[in-house]
């Protein structure tokens, strides 16, 4: 399913039955870009291109799904053949995953003919779109907490199995240290932790018995949950195992806290591990932990090492989606937008230029691909004639290259509200291209 | 992936090799439920069992799933063994998809060996948190317009492909129309909706030839999108085009919106239609539509006969999570209780009874499993030993459970905030248990 030429809005295959009877088959342009930003984000962060790609290369309709096309009895024999044998064969540029963008600058291009630019829309929006979501909202924690080990912890409450998956992605591509969700581990090779839930200490009519026998079962990864009951005397009751543990040569690597009062209950647990000679014992906390309250421990210095971060995260839920678009912007060699009220585009092909002050980024221009412009140019040539470019960065060269990102925005970017706008500056080519376009087509 | 034993956290891996090494397989009784209500509901409706069921049916590892387990080298070969033959063989009692529901009222019941019922947690609380969440919100705009058409529009900013498809299921089931994902249609024969994007009439150099092709190439589907250039103009144009359409003997059954006030353009444009001659041309609204907009469309008695809704149906936007949980309730016997701080939880089996007063529900009590309750028991038993119990409702008859289900609601609870509680009882056997379960546990 998750690839299915068939996860698409019903729209784009009436409008392929419009174009394939008009033979309207000319190259088309499509952009995808973010109209603005969520109340609290002052950037974004690209992620999701090489599902993507995927998607792209593989893209094709199966018998079974061209047969369902037919008995529904909207389509016409020579648009099912036509369905039949359909591939993507066009080219992609686009920024590559990790890299920050803004407001209005693409950060995919699509070059096909237009049924196949067309039907490939609602699923490559899908894709762009939650990866980015996810990757932008997990980069604020990232520069809130940079030495803290950060997991994701959100699979459960996450949309669904795809949305869990992806999340673990993008959020270890923008910086975390790994994810509990182990199909994670298999289909990315992302570092994966897990310990143990309250289920496993309440099956037990003796939370020292549960710590024990954990321990016992798992002595390369005993990190102990104290909060079943009462979070000091199951710190107390770790002191206590640690010596019958290290006689068996087992060492508690630490203890998870997951409610109440999370940098006090941290102090405390601390000072009781360190008065039982604990003191590399670390400190984990869960329990509906976001990059607001992550802020607040750190001011506060909680004697904290590392968070999970469940449902905030995978739901980005203070800004649970973007307002982002994959529009036509050029047809048959003429540059289109759309005017509706409230959410006109730019047209034509765009490049996106960046510009840094000391290695900190200081603007970026959107203008006409090929115009002259200073800075760095961020969209780059992905995938041609349908086939992916050699050379795609993996997973790990990727998180690296969000890392550098990350590391050149703006100081005043990176708080987690209040912030100004990045400069972004529309080409004076483009916005010439815009008034032609609007002079020419009067519709 | 979306059904792999490995769509779980870690962490139920690492207990599952303490159970096993402790012979801690007894059976344990485990209970999914919300703890509170988000700020903007007064209801929940529950949803995703049947996808439940099938993960349960279908549950097991694969030959690389066990390798890759193998490789992490955190596991025992004892373990992986078991992992292997591992199969689920429990129980469950579940409220009918389309139940409504209140805080502290398990939705799900699950009654397996202990390892089986903690290995499912996460994909458990995965199927039934997301699409309780949609239906949820999905039921707000069929209450709060009953006699509209309303369409799920929301793949392209769901959370991912599984996200998209199942909003489309959820939404279905709380009483909307159909969706525009066509992969529900296959999955579901759920009704598909869908006409043209902006990108059809792009792609022309006149929107009115644009409308003749998309007509001639879509003949029984004549909706046509009329807010590229000018709202108005587009209208026009469409009953110019009209006339030329009825020789043809093609009848143009609608238009869309997708921009701009949407009241005001709904009301000239039906002037401009009906002056046309076509007042049985319905009038079709989309762009940023959730169930506030809606109320205050139908309060403005906008001639507008139905509506897309996308993104914040799809993502939950007011609401993108609910604070729900699965917990231990039982093991081997003796009902248990998680006791942290602010999480803690009723223990034991139960079941939950609903009165009614003249049709209209009227309060619930959350009661220990068999104790004796007036009302409706709302806990059914749906699988037995690992199998589906037959008679499971289709998805059409769930949906006309859940419409009788909307239907008894108060009218106070209907309204979209500002609502009472409704009245939930913890019974006397209920707190009586806790007590217990808290004198004898003291850890």
């Amino acid at each position: 399913m998750p690839n299915s030429a068939l996860l698409t809005d019903l729209y784009q295959l009436t409008m392929l039955q419009g174009y394939y009877e008009q033979n309207m088959e000319e190259l088309a342009v499509f952009e995808f870009f973010v109209r603005k930003l969520p109340k609290n984000r002052s950037y974004l962060v690209a992620s999701g291109l090489a599902q993507v790609l995927t998607y792209l290369e593989q893209l094709h309709f199966s018998s079974d799904e061209i047969d369902w096309l037919a008995s529904s009895g909207q389509f016409k024999p020579i648009v099912l053949a036509r369905l039949k044998s359909l591939k993507f064969t066009g080219d992609v540029h686009a920024m590559p995953e990790g890299t920050v963008f803004f407001p209005n600058e693409p950060i995919l291009r699509i070059t096909a003919p237009l049924p196949e630019a067309q039907l490939v829309e609602s699923r490559v929006i899908n894709l762009l779109h939650f990866q980015t979501l996810i990757a932008s909202k997990a980069a604020r924690s990232v520069l809130i907490a940079p030495d803290k080990l950060l997991v994701d912890f959100g699979m459960r409450r996450a949309h669904g199995s795809e949305a869990a998956l992806l999340a673990a992605r993008a959020s270890y591509l923008a910086g975390f240290t790994g994810t509990a969700t182990v199909v994670a581990g298999m289909c990315f090779g992302i570092p994966v932790f897990g310990t143990m839930a309250h289920s496993f200490i309440q099956a037990y009519n003796s939370e020292s018995q549960a710590f024990a026998d954990f321990a016992k079962a798992n002595p390369d990864n005993v990190v102990l949950l104290i909060d079943t009951y009462d979070t000091e005397a199951g710190a107390q009751k770790v002191v206590d195992l640690a010596i019958a543990l290290h006689v068996q040569g087992i060492k508690i690597k630490g203890v998870r806290l997951d409610s109440g009062d999370l940098a006090d209950h941290a102090r405390k647990v601390r000072n009781i591990l360190d008065r039982g000679g604990l003191d590399d014992t670390t400190v984990f906390a869960s329990g509906n932990i976001d990059e607001y309250k992550l802020e607040e421990l750190v001011a506060q210095q909680a004697p904290i090492d590392g968070f999970g971060i469940g449902t905030h995260l995978d739901t980005s839920a203070d800004a649970p989606y973007l307002d982002c678009a994959y529009k036509l912007q050029e047809y048959a060699g003429i540059a289109r937008r759309k005017r509706s009220e409230g959410k006109a585009t730019w047209p034509g092909r765009k490049q996106v230029y960046r510009n840094y002050d000391d290695g900190v980024m200081s603007g970026d221009t959107v203008t006409v691909d090929n115009a002259p412009c200073a800075g760095q140019p961020l969209l780059q040539w992905v995938m041609q004639c349908g086939k992916t470019v050699a050379g795609q960065p993996t997973l790990i060269e990727a998180r690296e290259y969000t890392r550098r990102q990350l590391n050149s925005l703006p100081m005043s970017l990176r708080q987690l509200s209040n912030t100004p706008e990045y400069p972004v500056i529309i080409s004076a080519e483009l916005q010439e291209l815009a008034k032609t376009v609007d002079e020419r087509n009067t519709g």
